[in-house]
């Protein structure tokens, strides 16, 4: 079974509760990947981060923390690791030091016999297959475990509305990827030219303009990008706005939606190649607005998924083509 | 007084952890400011992520703070603050929500007047003029802070190893500033027609680079930049290199140093525009190896400023010419 659910995440977070209270509960929760899975465990971090009043909640990309550790680092520390294959070295080798720490382990792979899932304590599953639903997307299986963990330690009074969340947010992104069929063909389009493009994104929703940025425009169609945190725009990066350079916004629902406002009226006024993926005109609103917030991501990244593939088309440049990733040695 | 001197952090630093005890002490640490400052704050944070045993630690662009809080904000938080013109609104906002939800709250500046300082508890002052030595720079008050906050909560036994490294860092920076002239020169004149340049680093180097691209290329120069993690450049970013495009590495001594040298053999093997800035090459290992790392922000950064000068006359492009900073409303 590569599908996780929610009664099997529960359960597992159980577990994992009950073994941590062996030795005095924890006090920290460390994410620990690379690349897209680091980025894909923002939402973990923004989650509890935000809703925890105990835990101090670190994501480190992970040959970083094979290198340096916090202090605070230990027994009391619950990890969370995630490699697609389940084989890359450098999460695998954090997953073991964490372990030699003293920490818990949760991995999160793709594969039942994964050598990530060896050698963590608990494992759960995710799915990048053409066709999955959210259900299987890693940020909604790391926003699961995060909301069980909270509730199951803290108690967490918008759990509620989360599990419901969590079963509206699958149709929304379905009916998503299906309105943006023609948009994200024209996006490739009108973009399979450019040198450079920026991806814009706040609060959790950095983390995918992040991901766009690093993994589909520079790892997978060879364009320079970098991505910029709407908060931070105009602290120095908006100096190279001007109509020819390509801004894509990711814009969430939720407290930070100000900032991401700010940012668009800013590149509407001075740019002129704006693409917005705007997680309310995608329909992600009928969700509570305790909680939508924290499904955004789930969202955005099922759509980017859509405007990369387009990319990937107008540029005649698949999506799997690589000059050294897996194929010179580094 | 513009300046702070160790023996006056040391003093303050007394009075704000007093203070702290009446309401049971602080668990928390929390940067706040914006761009090049909220950068600058990285060394804080990699300081007492790494050194303290009982903190949480959390670098936050200022802005996305006033929008979203974490639940364990409030009387247990301690705030540092930073502004250059101590006027900067999305700053000066983050600084009284953080009195009003009970922390306390340093303020780094370099104005007396700056009101900025009128809001927070205690002041530390620190300047940018040209010829200032790096014991005023606010990387080294900053490092300053946190060295003192932990030896005067947890106690910390490197401690006296920081104090002789803030007096030999001075001389370390002016002998490399003297020492880089003519390649910052060189510099400028080999990128001034480059349109992309990208910047690398990692542990509390990486700090560095970021700010290398948001304040100096982007923001000042008009160049199209992103800063990569030496973690992260494996899993993703990596395939955009290529003879043609330029890289500024900035090299720390230190645990993550293995990072720094496993990207700079990579951008060797395969790219031909490589600009190495390496804080062993110039001279910081005089410094006790105990703390050495957490010294090469401060002398990097002094460095750096030399090369954004170097490309700023080769380009004659003005460092503090702006199109949009400060001229338009946004």
């Amino acid at each position: 079974m590569k599908v996780t659910n929610l009664a099997e995440v529960k359960e597992m977070i159980g577990r994992v509760v009950d073994g941590g209270k062996a030795s005095g509960g924890f006090n920290n929760v460390v994410f620990l990947a690379c690349g897209g899975s680091h980025a894909c465990f923002g939402i973990g971090e923004y989650f509890l981060r935000k809703e925890s009043k105990k835990l101090s909640v670190y994501n480190i990309t992970a040959n970083e923390f094979n290198c340096v550790q916090p202090a605070s680092f230990g027994k009391q520390s619950l990890v969370f690791c995630m490699s697609l294959s389940g084989k890359t070295p450098e999460t695998l080798n954090a997953a073991k030091l964490a372990k030699e720490k003293g920490a818990t382990v949760v991995a999160l792979v793709a594969e039942e016999d994964a050598p990530l899932a060896a050698v963590a304590d608990e494992v759960a599953y995710y799915g990048i297959e053409i066709g999955n639903t959210a259900d299987v997307q890693n940020q909604y299986v790391v926003l699961a475990l995060a909301n069980e963990f909270l509730n199951q330690t803290e108690g967490y009074d918008k759990y509620g509305d989360m599990m419901t969340g969590f079963s509206r947010i699958i149709d929304v992104c379905e009916n998503a990827k299906k309105k943006v069929q023609k948009r994200a063909m024209q996006f490739g389009v009108d973009h399979k030219d450019e040198p450079v493009v920026y991806t814009l994104g706040s609060g959790p929703n950095y983390d995918v303009a992040y991901m766009m940025s690093i993994c589909m425009l520079m790892e997978m169609e060879w364009v320079h990008s970098s991505s910029i945190h709407c908060a931070e725009f105009f602290h120095g990066p908006f100096e190279v706005t001007d109509p020819d350079v390509p801004f894509i916004m990711f814009e969430g629902v939720g407290p930070t939606r100000c900032l991401d406002e700010r940012a668009l009226r800013f590149v509407r006024n001075y740019g002129k190649k704006l693409t917005l993926i705007d997680a309310k005109e995608l329909g992600i609103d009928t969700l509570d607005e305790n909680v939508v917030e924290f499904f955004c991501p789930v969202l955005l990244w099922t759509v980017a998924l859509e405007y990369s593939e387009g990319l990937a088309q107008a540029k005649k440049h698949p999506l799997l083509m690589r000059r050294y990733m897996g194929k010179v040695d580094y």
